[in-house]
């Protein structure tokens, strides 16, 4: 992980070692057990069939194909913050204190995080404070050379056969994407090189784990995947995923969305608007961070509109057949602000404005108060576990010859995760919630060849 | 329809013959247009492939195969209140006013309510004033007979092909299950031809179309469909469905709790709130009849909880194999107020209470306020249109040979529009709402060869 | 306290010993000191004036007058659940758990609840399991005595000059108010003697301190002060107040009424739904207390409705000058839900209907969460500490001459933290809170001899 | 009026029009009759005493002195938008159809809006496009000018005693404070003599009618009282009031706050969005106009925590007796949101969050929906009509002797319908709503010789 020492790089470490130490702890409520709730993988089933009385038969979607456990992973990365792990997860105010007070000498014997790479142009001003532990120079070349050299350490100290590398440090400014610097895989390792401005720490990252071929997951929203960088994933067949985790609000706007355009019913505005206070919001507080963020929670009902031209009007076509504008759109407002007295629990307030049956309105405002960490941290999991796990499929054209071959490098099955799904360069981004499970379902299933769900259960329908 | 006079009723009417004579009206915000926004049949799409650049085409759901348009159905039917149905639809206090000012004619022009059938003991004691309009006597196989002329009749006059009878008057009581008095048909048939007292209204409708050989919807809760009633039309291989239109509330709670049970969320307790202060909440603030919709809307989570034993403990098995209780299930009220003053314009108010990640909570509250007519008037022509569209279905089992049959006799694919679908005796309720849609438009598909989508994508996936 | 063992009498306990003996306690947060937060005495301040430079001076209520500090009071009670202190609070789950495990040490010295009387007649059928400490026999008369017999002993062992009695017990069912049974004192003391059935629990333990002479004050709905109680108190120029303290959804509600009606504006309904998980919503669970509940939340806006006929038309008035109905009020239903889930942490659901200017509408609607407990906690020691003090105020009528008497019974000066404030028979409830914490601003003032504010602040608005 | 053809502007005059012609309107839940409703003057009362039963008497504020009534108001203004009222009031799509419908003719027999001053770089540029009705040239003494004509016209033409001029145009940006400029009369005068660019068309207006003697009230947010502009009013012995109608939002904030705080709960942060979609809302979504709206809703809470030092800590106060810092503080953030959908009806949501009893949280989600220009509007009325009737109280200093003197110019009693109150240099601004009425109720009780409410009720308390 980069950023370690982050709310989420210290609540996922936690959490594994209260797992796999069965750590439990004292609340106001009782005792309370560790769990993997929220982990798609670990808590949700997938329907595989029914059994000889005609009865649904549902198994965990983690035992439809040999997965990685989360206690097994081993932990590591960096962070520009080199407070110890304990220290680090008392600064995050996640945790149950109890839990924090069993966990902590756990968490003292983690390593500390590893001295990382600071450009102070892309992340909040107000970061500076916590960046006490870098990697010396200015010479972008070394920098890489040592991150991979971290990744190659940490594979064979902790035995591994697979490192899976995530960005979880804090939201980047997005990267201009200029000709020549960043838009081919060459223009990009000349741009490290030279040390030009425009390359992100989390691009950096990235390319460093493209190199040393394993995968990389980006679980903020910034553009760290610049064409050159998708490029040279390809050339190097390693994989990538990303961008944002899809932890609450975009989540639900996805399944919202989707459910009221389906029904036939226009949504006319969506209103949302978001409060937090951890440091994950201070450094949002910032014009240029939030606009990454902006951006990747924006476009996420495009796809379901897109989808629907009976409700919304399409663009105009100009005379040479290409798009005049956008077509009709919802109006769409995303506001994050940062109140540092409600700490991590995030409060995201959402106002679905829709026109109904002949000119009636229908208003659905949501209040949804969550702790941010314990939502994004689930996630994390299922995708570092899932990459992992597509990196062992293999494919191959027609019924029988040709070899076997590795997945595409863009893992867009992974955007059941994710606010702003990559995806292969010039096909369609899928939002709906609903389709993004399906198709993640839909691909399992079809490894251990089981059908899709059709849902037609014909035997209930006919005589 | 029976309950013609009501808010549905009237609202259908005037919205259709809006509809047909293309009256536009005025508001403050401007002209309105009549449309069929609020319809999953004509306001939404489904997606039917790729174009040669990859691109998703999407189609009008009422595309896929031929149905009868709205605009060209015959309008009639049945209603204790013999008010004309211009005043009616006054009384209904649902459409704009100047909608109402123009249509007014219009609806002058219909035929008044035809008389109908009135059991005190199943409705609100508080809807006493408006029966006015009851076809004569006690004997209830009189009653059954003056419905099935009326049916005849209607067809007759109209020239139709075929007839839909819809049950949107007010929610009854449930009906007692005696043995002997209506759980086989022949018991049933027998109870009417001795008038015994626990035989609906609405359940004298539902015979009365079986027997006339026409499909048969029930828009309210009640279980009209008492097993001898299913049997009945069986027998007949004639078409039923039901039960309760899924307007609003419940229709969001079944994609709601799939959505958060599906991401491995646990919802600890669902908390259901309405008010509303039309005709329809002063009937359900009588006890009984509130009970209908309580059971009605309370089952709506429960194969989702099911279908999930990593969050909810099963029940546990007693020595014999049987379940000794309902196993774990998340705490759930659902409560109607009837408050005059918000009139048709219903607010639905529920809080999603869930276990997250290690112990942490997470609080939805969604407040939704909605003319809830205009949401339940497209369904009703869903289902309507869809119902028709389903009696011309035919299917042989093998891929040759064997005769051509219809479709079973209880229409569970149109699930996606009622909140307590009706399925065939002994399988299984499916009320994940997008599980519903997935079967219908994989079922349409099917119909025109179309594969279901896996959403798959395996281009975009692969090299 | 009666009801010592409960979530507010432990509440209370422990706090104060938290309080008494400086605890700090661990949260995920950080270290939270105790507090006297939510008291309105110890928490609050008053306008006295302004200083030279024309600047306000405010001081804490506290201040004006000679109070007792909560960290003095000597703590005791009753309960029909004969469990420790410690465990009681652990079984309340209302305090953080890192208090808990501070505090229980000291409150496994307080001698454990004194057994009570248990008429299973008044509180809900599945509270029966907790009653396992009870004063034995059925002889309302020795139940009487052995009670004034403890609060004799309570005062002398502690050595105290004053008793304050409170009913923080479990919610009852309404009392009949049957003549020659409760209706005057007499009868009352007659009834308690023969053990008649309507005398409740909370009515003898008024009576004991009513006779004893010490102050009683009334945290539940229910009305145990029946008219021979009252009049009783009176005899005795004892102190009694009530009933059910005001910690929440109605304190807001006598807030936003008030303000609504004020502004001119015109509510037509107020829907207010609840749900909790604790013991009293258990309690609650049943329909009898759950009438005692609604009764006294239902007529808090009655008083600003009634001062206000150009909103609202008064009651029509017959040909004898009485009215004939209760005049136009707006909608208003509360419903209350146990939902285990929540626990303490009380949901409160309000939506606000008002009619505006020239038929508009304006909709608010409320989502409240708090626990429930560390709201009433608060306004428990605010109600003891004044009633005290107001013991000790007396006056007289005329300038000079005449003997100073105590006040009145009815202590109505306490409105300020009660729901359906106890007032001098034949005179107005106020309920409006802005009245309330005037007459009580006002009132301590004047004891000191200090002005009301008039807020006119002349100086500001002349030359 | 400035701001004649906006949509307060238009709402105000089709308004008084339908009450003048007692016009009903037809909605869809039957006739509706035109009112004050919303309006304190008209529709709230105040307490006077109690009747000789000790019944609390009530009379309208309006009836407490003697008041112009609306009906009686003479209308016009003036607006940078040359349309017509009839078409002006259709643009503003606020009222209900039926009543645009029938005001219609009356409105076009209005005279257009007077042409205005239109100095772009004060409003959001946006509003380019209505600027077709301005005062020719670009001499800011020419424009001072000719709106004082137009005053004296006004007057003249209509008979009048008294002209009101209120500010309801657009939004301005703060203007600078520039020494030597606008920070004294003489300044003032000077540039505008000298066109200087720092003069805004709303201080033009207050300055036009200053010399004319006219009361100026300003609605809007910005800072039109300059400094040198509140001493031409002193200087002229002329009134003056502002700033912000407080219509929704704010107003509930300066209730809500007040509660709380009196309650000894202490609110941590409150967090306030709104969205709006007319045209108040497009000029807003402009930086500047937005910040000087921001300015006025901020403050409001400031009063209330400086007056409890129990919850928040002072200022630290340095070694000259100065304040260091602004003390402790609940987090505040405004948001306001342009989102074309909802048009007028705006919403606003308010999340308080506060800390209570020992560690405890409350959080409190507020969603408000409300046709903005039906809140406002009747604040313009009571606005002025209550600085009409202030121009005409008079008082002298001691009981006898000495000339009757003016109020002073700053009228801080029209505090209640202003969210940012203008109150005399040098003194503190009120705040908390309950005590803005308690000063004005006072004021004019005073005025006719009664007392204040103390709320004591004694005769209810004592024997
Ligand atoms: N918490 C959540 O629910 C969600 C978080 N995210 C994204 O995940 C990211 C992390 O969130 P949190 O853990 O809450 O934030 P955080 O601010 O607590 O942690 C980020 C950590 O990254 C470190 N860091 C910053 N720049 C670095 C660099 N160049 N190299 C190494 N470390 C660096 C910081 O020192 C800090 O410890 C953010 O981008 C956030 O937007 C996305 C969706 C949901
Ligand atoms: N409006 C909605 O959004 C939804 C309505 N429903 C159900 O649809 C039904 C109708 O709702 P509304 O139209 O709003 O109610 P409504 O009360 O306005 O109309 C019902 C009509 O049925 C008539 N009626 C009652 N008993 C009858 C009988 N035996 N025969 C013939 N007519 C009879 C009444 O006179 C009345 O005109 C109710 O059961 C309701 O629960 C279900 C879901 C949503
Ligand atoms: N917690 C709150 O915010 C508010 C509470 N109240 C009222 O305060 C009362 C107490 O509330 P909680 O402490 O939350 O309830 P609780 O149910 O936790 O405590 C009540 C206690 O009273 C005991 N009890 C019952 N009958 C008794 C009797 N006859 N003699 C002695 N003890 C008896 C029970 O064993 C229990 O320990 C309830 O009536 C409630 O409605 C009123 C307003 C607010
Ligand atoms: N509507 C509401 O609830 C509240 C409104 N306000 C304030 O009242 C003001 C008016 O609000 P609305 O009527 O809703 O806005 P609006 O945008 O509908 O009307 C403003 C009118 O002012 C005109 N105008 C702009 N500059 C002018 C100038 N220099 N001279 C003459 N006319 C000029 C515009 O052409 C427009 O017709 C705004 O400042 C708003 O912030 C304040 C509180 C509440």
């Amino acid at each position: 992980m980069i950023g370690l020492g982050g709310n989420n790089g210290t609540t996922l470490c936690a959490t594994i070692l209260a797992n796999r130490h069965n750590i439990a702890w004292g609340t106001k409520n009782g005792i309370q057990q560790p769990n993997y709730i929220g982990s798609m993988l670990r808590a949700s089933t997938v329907r595989i069939g029914t059994d000889d009385s005609g009865k649904d038969v549902h198994v965990p979607v983690c035992d439809v194909l040999p997965m990685v456990h989360p206690n097994d992973l081993a932990l590591g990365g960096w962070d520009i913050s080199g407070l110890s792990m304990d220290k680090s997860m008392e600064r995050a105010k996640v945790l149950d204190y109890d839990l924090q007070r069993q966990v902590k000498p756990h968490m003292a014997l983690l390593p500390p995080p590893l001295p990382s790479v600071y450009y102070p142009d892309f992340i909040a001003a107000n970061q500076e404070a916590r960046a006490d532990n870098l990697i010396p120079g200015e010479d972008k070349q070394a920098h890489l050379d040592h991150i991979r050299a971290d990744i190659r350490k940490f594979k064979q100290d902790n035995d591994l056969d697979r490192v899976v590398v995530f960005w979880t440090a804090n939201t980047e400014r997005y990267s201009d994407i200029i000709p020549g610097i960043n838009d081919t895989a060459d223009a990009l390792l000349r741009s490290i090189k030279e040390s030009h401005a425009e390359v992100s720490p989390s691009t950096l990252f990235a390319v460093a784990s493209i190199l040393e071929g394993e995968p990389f997951v980006n679980g903020g929203p910034q553009n760290t995947f610049v064409p050159g960088c998708i490029e040279l994933a390809e050339r190097h067949k390693a994989f990538i995923g990303g961008d944002d985790l899809k932890s609450g609000q975009t989540k639900l706007k996805s399944v919202f969305a989707e459910f009221l355009v389906n029904a036939g019913i226009k949504p006319l505005s969506i209103a949302s608007y978001n409060h937090l206070g951890n440091n994950d919001g201070y450094n949002l507080s910032s014009e240029r961070q939030f606009k990454s963020k902006e951006i990747s929670k924006s476009s996420v009902v495009d796809d379901m509109v897109d989808a629907n031209r009976l409700l919304y009007k399409g663009p105009e076509i100009g005379p040479k057949g290409a798009a005049l504008d956008k077509g009709e759109h919802p109006d769409h407002i995303v506001v994050i602000k940062y109140v540092p007295a409600v700490g991590d629990s995030k409060r995201a307030i959402d106002e679905y404005y829709s026109e109904i049956f002949c000119g009636g309105r229908s208003t659905i405002n949501i209040f949804n108060e969550c702790e941010d960490s314990l939502l994004a941290t689930p996630l994390i999991l299922d995708l570092a576990i899932l990459a992992e796990l597509l990196t062992r499929v293999q494919y191959r054209k027609g019924t029988e010859g040709g070899e076997f071959q590795p997945l595409y490098s863009v893992l867009s099955l992974l955007s059941y995760m994710l606010k702003a799904p990559l995806v292969k360069p010039g096909t369609e981004v899928v939002n709906a919630l609903g389709r993004q499970r399906n198709a993640l379902e839909s691909f399992l299933k079809a490894c251990v060849g089981l059908e899709t769900n059709t849902d037609l259960l014909l035997d209930t329908r006919i005589w």
